[in-house]
């Protein structure tokens, strides 16, 4: 009956209270789990550019106070009501993706879509309330994608909770784990689960932040005999190869002459198998388009433009048996696929290690901010224990 | 040594000589086939949209004077050199899109766009010349498509001709043949090879003109459990449930307060599994994707937007797991599948008699076009012997 004796909790979050501004450490009150809810301690969480999107957003879906993260990882502390999946003790990690489990989509091999746990900004997907409000004022704090991984408890609905069961082999050690639940994840699904990207195939990834470099990793998982990479940053280069870019072209140095879809059309002798947008931009992700291979050509679409411009495409370009799709997660289920991925990361057919070039103790989570923006940050680790830069002194999960 | 005797024939042709005038029949010199080639005598064609499309245009790759049509079926009179696959005698469909067999495409069960035998507006794909000329004054007339059947002989490049092999089954009549080479295959294909529609299924044609009732007629051969068709004309909805549409949406008829993809989401619980654009307009393209189910709803462009506007597509919504996707010819590679779609023609798997509407002798052929515009005709079977509304009296190849 551990949920009937569950407490509220005070504990550090940094919150943010107004676009751009940045977040504030303050003692917040997070309550216990209610019914289908779990309590969470973090051991770290991870900046993704969701959250600086989100944290620059003026208006709605952005809401202000609220606690932001979304990419973690943690330890159960107390479970709600009718929650069997996890118990006090268990390893987990949070995703902003639900999967009840029971629903058509979750039901489906063809979906990852709930249609049960469906978002509400800045709520609790259940009921439409929030856990966590400052200490002092008792002023109600959002929550943000229904995780809030910067604070050091958060409660999170069972749906959105990751059980790690990696069985026999060694647990993953927490930073690793704490990729999977978001940037990561979705690269490497996009080429796994939302492309297939057989042996021998050619792609092309539009943008080489995390997401990107993701997804050359997942692409080279699958056997991909040529991986190019599009990006205007000539630094990406080394990382760029060390996570499986075979060829890079940066569209400031075509020559002035050609577009970034000629160059992928000419070195491949007719364009990619496969392309990635994970920029968020529309001319991007049609320039993605027009460097499909006709016959079976397939773009798929990561990133979200912030304007909500629309896709443009040529319908006789997509006649010629091209086609463009598009993913939350990398089309990945959570609650199936990321420890699947976190077995192929300890069998060493996936890289994670170098996706973590920066760590911070959680004092300095505004320092993360800034190295995500500087562009020279795949992800920072935000150790809550503020351990930050002396990673081998974290105790492991 | 056919090819080495083979002369040229004078024959009768409806020649296309100015947009949008009628054909006037001429007599033209139809040159032997050359390598690669085969002469072949029309028994019957049809008229698709496609060549109302192009008898209408004023500029490139309109192209006069011209032999239109690409829908028919005949019998191979000679051969040129190097052609193996077919014999004088076989009865065979021309077809506009190629099939080498040997190039990357051909080989690829994922494509039909044969990398090989490019299309060249208005001339034969492997030399770049044509075969007709007036008969009186030698001036040269252009081909269509590769096909030209609006004549009484044309030639076809091996690559464009399918052979009929029934194997011990009764041959197909002539008329029937004839809706297999273009637009009955590229909707009974776009649900059978591009959406790969399952039993059981839920989905949206929009325009219900022969492609539009194909995709109805090859997703019921799938299984399909509820087939909405979208059309302005309430005239439709007799043929269009002969033919497997389950519920009939008007755009005008909406209460005008709804958007036809508002009306399905509602009818569907959540929108169609797969959506079919047959019409060829860019707005119709967008409402078709907006109609489609979040998860794996699937879009095929069947139509193609004279205009050549893009086709716009909110990246929330395809983030959600839709995708979109378009073919030539259904997705289907002629030689491979139109001799399957016979089979399930004389199996009864497929409806093919109600594709017929109109018959008309070739000398009424300017018939076929003014019954084709005025929108009650599906197919116009256009007899070269002239024994157009005769059919029991023709014979059967
Ligand atoms: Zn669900
Ligand atoms: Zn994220
Ligand atoms: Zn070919
Ligand atoms: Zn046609």
């Amino acid at each position: 009956m551990e949920q009937s004796v569950a407490k509220p909790i005070r504990c550090r979050a940094a919150v943010s209270k107004a676009p751009g501004q940045p977040l504030e450490m303050e003692e917040v009150e997070v309550a216990p789990p209610r019914a289908h809810e779990v309590r969470v301690r973090i051991i770290c969480a991870s900046l993704c550019h969701t959250d600086v999107t989100f944290w620059r957003m003026k208006d709605f879906p952005a809401m202000y106070p609220s606690i932001l993260g979304h990419e973690a990882v943690g330890v159960v502390e107390s479970v709600g009501e009718h929650v069997q999946e996890v118990a006090v003790g268990d390893t987990v990690v949070p995703v902003f993706l639900p999967q009840c489990g029971e629903c058509d989509d979750c039901r489906s091999a063809r979906s990852n879509i709930c249609s049960v746990l469906t978002y509400r900004p800045g709520l609790m997907p259940r009921d439409g309330t929030t856990r966590f409000s400052f200490a002092d004022t008792g002023e109600p704090v959002h929550t943000f994608l229904c995780v809030s991984s910067f604070a050091e408890y958060t409660v999170v609905d069972v749906g959105h909770v990751v059980k790690l069961a990696v069985g026999s082999a060694p647990a993953l050690a927490p930073e690793k784990a704490c990729l999977l639940s978001c940037g990561v994840a979705t690269g490497v699904g996009a080429a796994w689960k939302v492309a297939a990207v057989e042996a021998g195939s050619t792609v092309a990834v539009f943008g080489l932040g995390t997401v990107g470099l993701a997804v050359a990793q997942g692409a080279k998982m699958r056997g991909a005999k040529r991986i190019i990479g599009v990006d205007l940053n000539p630094d990406k280069l080394d990382i760029a190869k060390r996570l499986g870019i075979t060829d890079f072209v940066n569209p400031n140095e075509t020559g002035g002459k050609k577009t970034v879809s000629e160059v992928i059309t000419e070195m491949t002798g007719g364009g990619a198998d496969y392309c990635f947008e994970c920029v968020g931009s529309t001319s991007l992700m049609a320039e993605a388009f027009k460097s499909s291979r006709k016959g079976w050509g397939k773009t798929v679409i990561l990133g979200t433009d912030a304007g909500a411009a629309p896709v443009s495409i040529s319908s006789s370009d997509i006649k010629r048996g091209r086609s463009v799709t598009g993913a939350l997660l990398g089309g990945i289920k959570p609650k199936d696929d990321i420890p699947v991925l976190a077995h192929k990361y300890l069998d060493k057919e996936l890289e994670l290690d170098e996706f973590i070039t920066h760590q911070v103790g959680f004092h300095d989570i505004n320092r993360a901010f800034d190295l995500l923006q500087q562009g020279r940050c795949l992800r920072c680790i935000i150790w809550m224990d503020n351990n930050g830069g002396a990673k081998d002194t974290v105790a492991r999960a």
